[in-house]
């Protein structure tokens, strides 16, 4: 039998991280009797009192957030890194190997209107949270025990995101985390064998392909990647090679909201819910080096897979085995390109 | 200020699969506002006419399941790996690398009782269970397109698991999945650089530091490995290096047995509620070839943070960046150790 990409098993590659994970397209048709998630209610006010984000009111610690009109950054009350020095001689050669992590958590809000997403913001709003990103990018990135700034956000209980306020965080600290630092390699190793960018060639490979591509406007593009794990998992790029958002031109960064703004919609159509998922930017390490290897891109991971209450569980032979999907990413990308651009609460 | 591990953000290496991750002690102290799961109810009843998976019943295609008295074993309706052969030529060097894949997977009923979980059973009744993994794994590991077999187990529905009824899966395939591809690529290195055995020496450094050693017995031990990422993640090893259940004596099967039983019922015990989990065994390929480098461990991956209701959620940061944890090996050790043996539903 000749192989066919739409039905048969098989494996793809992920050259980002030099892993492999499993397509199974003829899984898609198994039916769900499991857990089903809650789908959060549409009815929120624009201020809750009880929000520990909404201006005015106090947080955890005491403190009062201030009367803000767009976004707001402060430092998270309870961070998993610390900005403090400490001294470490480590044991010799064992198997108890570790190094004390120096860092800064902060929480950024989007917006003081409580019942907003990004998908329901503005561009122009959406530019501003971008612009907040930049200024946190810089200042943070300049510190010289800072090496790496992860800008993300946690979308929907299901996310283990506590709270609907539209917001998200940025962890900086001295290491390269473990999945860019796996990145990093790759990209470099690519970098010092062809001389030339693997995501910037990606990129032209994708337009080139048409078929996994989601959205394009004139600087930026989104796409399902070839090796997407999440059934609805996608990658927003810019299409010139840039190694952090420091280097947006006004056109990129306006591209770049206005990809956002689109993904978001079509997602929350998707399943007219909205709809969760972890986002977040890699971007080169803020070492104070070059990084020619570097394109600047943002993963988002949904968890949904079939409808607004049941999502893919990674579990058993996902976290033993490796990353394993039904859908097709082609399929998956072709029905968010199809799915409408304008939101389904404002239609 | 001088490093105290159970205070300060630090970093730990995780030598199977060459990765870090990060420990935030300090942060066991956040407050938990976000979403709660579902605690199961206690009283199922022993035999479910609506299950697939109870003796007698009829399943998704048909067929009947056998009046079965201890184990039962069947292909699985809806398989992610086929167990067919295709043809396929690869395009040259691009980004669009895949390679079919080859497999079987199979659903290993653990007991006739709908009711029962490997915490209820008794130990007899758990090596009946390993017995038929043993049977499993020869038969698939002897097909010459089979080189890796994983067995096993998601429990719960915060687990993926549709179904309360005891029970595991088998997925046999031809390719090393990319997790237990690091795994072997690490434990190869360790032992062309040292000439012993990665786990085997680990099982002698845990017994001698003794802090995160869960459980002991003749021939097994539990340990929170000092790399665990799951709050209460435990490894599960035979004293004895051996590359496969295979190799098992009656003793160790035995000693393995008693092992799973009393960490099931401690993990039971410490939120009081049927504990969900990930589980499954890695072992060494079935390719032919000797694995003197392979000792065979079984990992279990639980959810549970701070009860029954309130999980770990790997989102953002961990998803983009590394897996991080709260709770420190040291500290999760201790308490499951001091957890009692005996199962809260019948004392
Ligand atoms: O095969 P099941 O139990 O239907 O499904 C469960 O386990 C599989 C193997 O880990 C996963 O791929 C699925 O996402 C999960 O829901
Ligand atoms: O910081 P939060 O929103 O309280 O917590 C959430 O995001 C963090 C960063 O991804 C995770 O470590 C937590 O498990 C998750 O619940």
């Amino acid at each position: 039998m000749v192989f066919d990409r739409n039905e048969h098993p098989h494996r793809r590659y992920n050259p980002l991280l030099g892993e492999w994970i499993l397509v199974s397209p003829q899984r898609a048709k198994r039916p769900w009797q499991g857990q089903q998630e809650t789908v959060v209610s549409d009815t929120l006010p624009s201020h809750d009192p009880s929000c520990y984000l909404c201006a005015g009111n106090t947080r955890a610690n005491g403190e009062i957030n201030p009367d803000y009109s767009d976004c707001f950054v402060f430092d998270n009350d309870f961070a998993a890194l610390l900005n403090r020095e400490v001294q470490y001689t480590a044991p010799p050669d064992s198997f108890f190997t570790l190094q004390p992590e120096r860092g800064i958590n902060r929480v950024v809000c989007f917006s003081p209107y409580h019942h907003l997403t990004l998908a329901e913001m503005n561009v122009t709003a959406i530019e501003k949270v971008i612009s907040t990103w930049q200024s946190e990018f810089e200042q943070l990135g300049q510190l010289d025990y800072i090496n790496h700034v992860q800008i993300f956000e946690n979308k929907g209980a299901v996310m283990g995101c506590s709270n609907p306020h539209p917001h998200g965080q940025i962890w900086a600290q001295s290491s390269l985390p473990t999945q860019v630092a796996k990145t990093h390699e790759h990209l470099t190793r690519y970098y010092q064998q062809k001389g030339t960018n693997l995501l910037s060639d990606y990129v032209q490979a994708e337009i080139q392909a048409k078929e996994r591509v989601v959205y394009s406007n004139a600087h930026c593009i989104v796409v399902v990647p070839f090796w997407a794990t999440w059934p609805y998992e996608t990658l927003l790029l810019p299409k010139r090679t840039i190694a952090t958002i420091l280097e947006f031109t006004a056109a990129e960064k306006a591209s770049f909201a206005e990809a956002i703004k689109v993904l978001t919609v079509k997602y929350d159509n998707l399943f007219q819910t909205s709809f969760p998922y972890s986002a977040g930017i890699h971007q080169a390490p803020t070492d104070g080096m070059p990084h020619p290897e570097w394109h600047l891109h943002m993963h988002f991971y949904p968890p949904l897979l079939r409808s607004a209450s049941v999502k893919k569980f990674m579990v058993g032979y996902e976290m033993l085995g490796e990353a394993q999907r039904d859908i097709t990413p082609e399929q998956s990308a072709a029905l968010l390109r199809e799915t409408s651009n304008q939101h389904y609460k404002q239609t």
